[in-house]
């Protein structure tokens, strides 16, 4: 049984009927654009991750690359892969027409890719860090290191990565050590230990480009404390030529790799630059160059920040999705069991879904994937408003919005929908925990993402300790515009309808101001330490409420659309919208309400957590 | 870095301080027993658990067992450790005196175990299986069987198996096909196919005891529909001789092995009854023996079933217990990062477990590995008191109890504690993921706990359907009784102790009351489809409330030790007695409210699951 990696008629009506992406192609940016070339666009992907990619997630877990002490060995079928992916022009998806690409809405490139993260997250992190790292140099480099780095990788030839981590600093770069020393020609030579660096290392492509942070020191050799001092170099494995072909080998070796519990289709590496296994020009150090300024390396790197924990966002909610998937097939073919009012065992045994239990975990995981997408892709959308909106009103807006948001469509999901893969291992039962059912790896898979792009920890910090109070709180303020926008619409319907969203919606409005007063009263306690020990279940609460209007948002498209549609419409779309409806309701009464405890427990400023001492452990 | 196990003086604060397990050996069946033989039964399993078990625990995951068409093969460190284990007298510790045994009170006996439990649970399987086939056989087979199979056994010479799943048939055993054919001899010749049985296979001992589910079919050939049919067989892979030496190999064949996410140690097998690969006596069909009566084959497995779910929930605790260990460890020597008012780079970094949301994440995993495991000893405690209760009285108390208990000590450490393990992995950050740290394989074998010995859906049937109403509801109304025993003592300290556990008696009251009437509300809805509909809710909230009320138990008792001790306790006595009231703190002031929503969504009666189409997902 094949199941399906992701709903496509969800997406259309994620991407059209609720988020009108479409009208994205009025605007100049994406005038060459229509409906049918968008749907060509996510219907290739579809294809080549079903053909491709889901056929091989189970091999690249099972084959893990390995290295032998002078490379690394990856299953052929992952290249063979990345080959009809980048083929297919999919690298530049997303850029510009100048660079080759297919200048695509960012929206709907990120649902085109959505099929490869649930299709095969480990294989497909290779493009998207190639595609994230030619995005920055695209941003910050100089027209020499785009015409240099960035046409090789959205051609497919290269690969590359981003080098922030140390081995001594994880989440805390500014105990970043790597030394960049200036050279008389410009160039910089780096020294130092890269830590959890994807894609650091393969045998898949003859260069890569990496893009490393590091500080320069001053004239006594000493590095600048702290994030300032950080700069921002682009090393490449392969010294390259004038003429664009490889040269010597950088000073850039892998010292090993990670192994991991999950997402093992992308190697993790350590990597040690300037140890001197290579002495390029005869000389021991990494050759790099300086993008952008120097002591700007962080808020370039940041610069790409937001869209990459979207991408974590995504992946995490198309690993749900896909699991979600899963176990929906396998409940609506396996039989086991009776009704509690039928129990005569002479009758046959119903399909699990018939269980109330199982269509619990069923409607529970669909609200969390479909939640999640849903967050991701509007998170998208803002993306392409902060771009392309039309007036510099609208692209602010869109920008706070989006600096709010990030944290959550990065977390959210990466909680979430851990719990989605948990319910599809719980619906296939012993067989779910084996390594014969996909639903197994996705769990293991999924465990990656509250850790990477910055832990849970740290967006909570993020978000209560600097985007609730962006240009004084104005991020706060869009938000609660948002909510009352759409609670507005409930109450105009609420005539016509019964009043069940109008009183979801008084629900989401009156969660949203306990939920910003609690911000404030944080905010004005004068210490620091009391504002963030419970960041992180400020985020969880704020996480929560803004799905539950994403849900609102989805169920108002829904009950529009079966209006419309009447007595006429075809029973796939009323079952469609219908199941809409009831993921909504189950978020909305199941779900949101678990907010109020999260509330009253930051509203009381407890300190348990931060009075615990080490010793009393 | 070697990080404990677990910690000793946890369980002696809980056997001794808490539970006074000691007044056991008071009572004429543990009468052999003082203290000190229980400190050096629980020593001994520390030890031999440390240097025989948690050593090749991760070799066990990374060498699974292997079939290779003809036999399996395990590692040989595994078969010396059991031999360590079985020499030491250890299968026998929880068994009388005339078996070889050490007749220790199970509280002790499951308190020894949990050292092996958080040591290396699949290895640690081999044995709990055999103890609990032998305990089935000791309560029903005749004085033959015993002879035959439990001596073998708790000398560690055989080991035993529980074979009820069938392929077709996991969580619904009145589908089980496999068929016991009666013999003129008296014996019987089973013919079927059971799955997910563990231990069903392995080159440990020379000999393995099969308990085995089936079905004696009419003069017409008929199997009988539902659980009233089955039966119990003892199945030995190997005939046993008068003399008790091995014969012939039974008709009973390995088809395959599973591949399990974790829990490695143990094999997990499809096991062939009957299909003619060896024909002892010349016919094909697995010779067997009925155990008990016919027909009574379930209410034999029953017999034995709290025990072995409180197994389950000892080891869901034992593992969330051992992965907090490590995390703590982790916490306290990992430099990283600075606190939020003194951010200055150029001051060194603190270890991790100076931030409040590390903290956080220690005492949550604290309060779910600690309150798991006090739960499970409590009702192990309800079983000794079950079998040596001074009167009838206190003897059907404790059994009531324990009924209504079963379901949340197998399912609440399987759920809360898998959280532990995800937390610790989460406080190891990009290092928890990979297979270098323990933490990593604790979270995958933890998640098989909610699926085996009765997945999560059925523990909630288990105690809505059932338990809560078992003799009227005399269950609940012993329970009420217990939580106002506890609460009676926080109001009664109130007075010189300020009143925070007076506050949280009051809540735990409160919750109890509330729960106790939305089980009388769901009941009273003449349907069972509604009813039902959201058991698994119902058990989570009965869950949290217990488990606060277990909390609050050892709150008081630290309390009591900490006013006892005064300003002359030891330091670190001290600083033991505030963890446990830190940690109670947190589960009161943040777990318990999360069971508000959880009311009122049962209380609302939501058939938002229940109405759900299969045609809408």
């Amino acid at each position: 049984m094949q199941s399906r990696i992701l709903s496509r008629r969800d997406l259309d009506f994620l991407l059209h009927e609720w988020l009108d992406a479409s009208a994205l192609t009025r605007r100049a940016h994406y005038a060459e654009h229509s409906r049918e070339t968008l749907d060509a666009a996510i219907e290739t992907c579809a294809r080549i991750a079903s053909e491709h990619f889901a056929p091989i997630n189970r091999l690249l877990d099972t084959e893990e690359p390995r290295f032998d002490g002078e490379r690394v060995h990856s299953p052929e079928p992952l290249k063979k892969a990345l080959k009809v992916f980048t083929d297919a022009g999919l690298m530049a998806a997303g850029f510009d027409f100048e660079y080759g690409g297919m200048q695509l809405p960012y929206t709907v490139e990120r649902a085109c890719f959505a099929w490869f993260h649930a299709a095969c997250i480990g294989g497909a992190a290779y493009p998207f860090l190639t595609m994230g790292n030619a995005n920055l140099l695209l941003a910050h480099g100089s027209q020499q290191q785009i015409d240099t780095y960035v046409r090789p990788m959205l051609e497919g030839r290269w690969f590359g990565t981003m080098c922030l981590s140390e081995p001594q600093a994880g989440s805390s770069l500014s105990d970043v050590r790597t030394r960049a020393e200036r050279q008389p020609d410009g160039s910089y030579r780096l020294f130092g230990n890269k830590m959890w660096i994807s894609g650091g290392e393969q045998d898949i492509t003859e260069n890569i480009v990496h893009l490393v942070l590091a500080k320069v020191p001053d004239e006594q050799g000493r590095l600048l404390p702290g994030v300032k001092g950080i700069s921002l170099f682009v090393v490449p494995k392969m010294l390259v030529n004038d003429d664009g072909s490889l040269g010597e080998h950088n000073d850039v070796v892998l010292a090993g790799l990670n192994h991991k519990m999950g997402y093992r289709g992308i190697t993790n590496t350590l990597l040690n630059f300037g140890e001197g296994s290579f002495r390029p020009g005869g000389q021991a150090g990494a050759i790099g160059w300086l993008v952008g300024k120097e002591q700007q390396g962080l808020a370039c790197m940041f610069h790409m920040m937001n869209e990459a924990r979207i991408g974590v966002g995504m992946g995490a909610a198309a690993l749900g999705y896909t699991a979600y998937l899963h176990a929906l097939d396998y409940a609506r073919n396996r039989p086991q069991g009776r009704p509690p009012q039928g129990k005569d065992p002479a009758t046959p045994q119903i399909d699990i879904i018939e269980h109330a239990d199982v269509r619990r975990m069923l409607l529970a995981a669909k609200s969390y994937a479909e939640g999640g997408l849903a967050l991701n892709l509007y998170c998208a959308r803002l993306v392409d408003e902060q771009r392309t909106g039309l007036d510099e009103d609208a692209r602010e807006r869109a920008h706070l919005l989006l600096e709010l948001l990030t944290p959550v469509c990065k977390s959210w999901p990466s909680q979430w929908c851990q719990e989605a893969n948990s319910l599809a291992i719980q619906v296939h039962g012993g067989y779910g925990y084996t390594r014969d059912y996909m639903v197994e790896q996705f769990y293991r898979d999924q465990r990656l993402n509250p850790i990477h792009e910055g832990t849970h920890g740290i967006q909570g910090i993020d978000l209560l300790g600097r985007k609730v109070r962006l240009q004084g709180g104005r991020t706060l303020e869009l938000f609660a515009e948002e909510v009352a926008r759409t609670v507005a619409r409930t109450v105009a319907r609420a005539a016509h309808a019964g009043d069940e969203w109008a009183a979801a919606g008084r629900a989401v409005i009156e969660t949203r101001t306990r939920l910003d007063a609690v911000a404030a009263k944080l905010h004005t306690l004068g210490d620091l330490d009391r504002t963030l020990a419970n960041a992180s279940i400020f985020l969880e609460a704020f996480g929560h409420l803004v799905v539950a209007w994403i849900w609102l948002e989805q169920a108002l498209c829904a009950q529009a659309a079966l209006e419309r549609g009447g007595a006429g419409l075809h029973p796939d779309e009323h079952a469609f919208y219908s199941g809409k409806l009831q993921a909504a309701r189950f978020f909305l009464r199941w779900e949101l309400p678990k907010v109020g405890p999260m509330i009253d427990f930051l509203d009381s400023v407890d300190t348990t957590a931060l009075t615990m001492r080490d010793a009393w452990f």
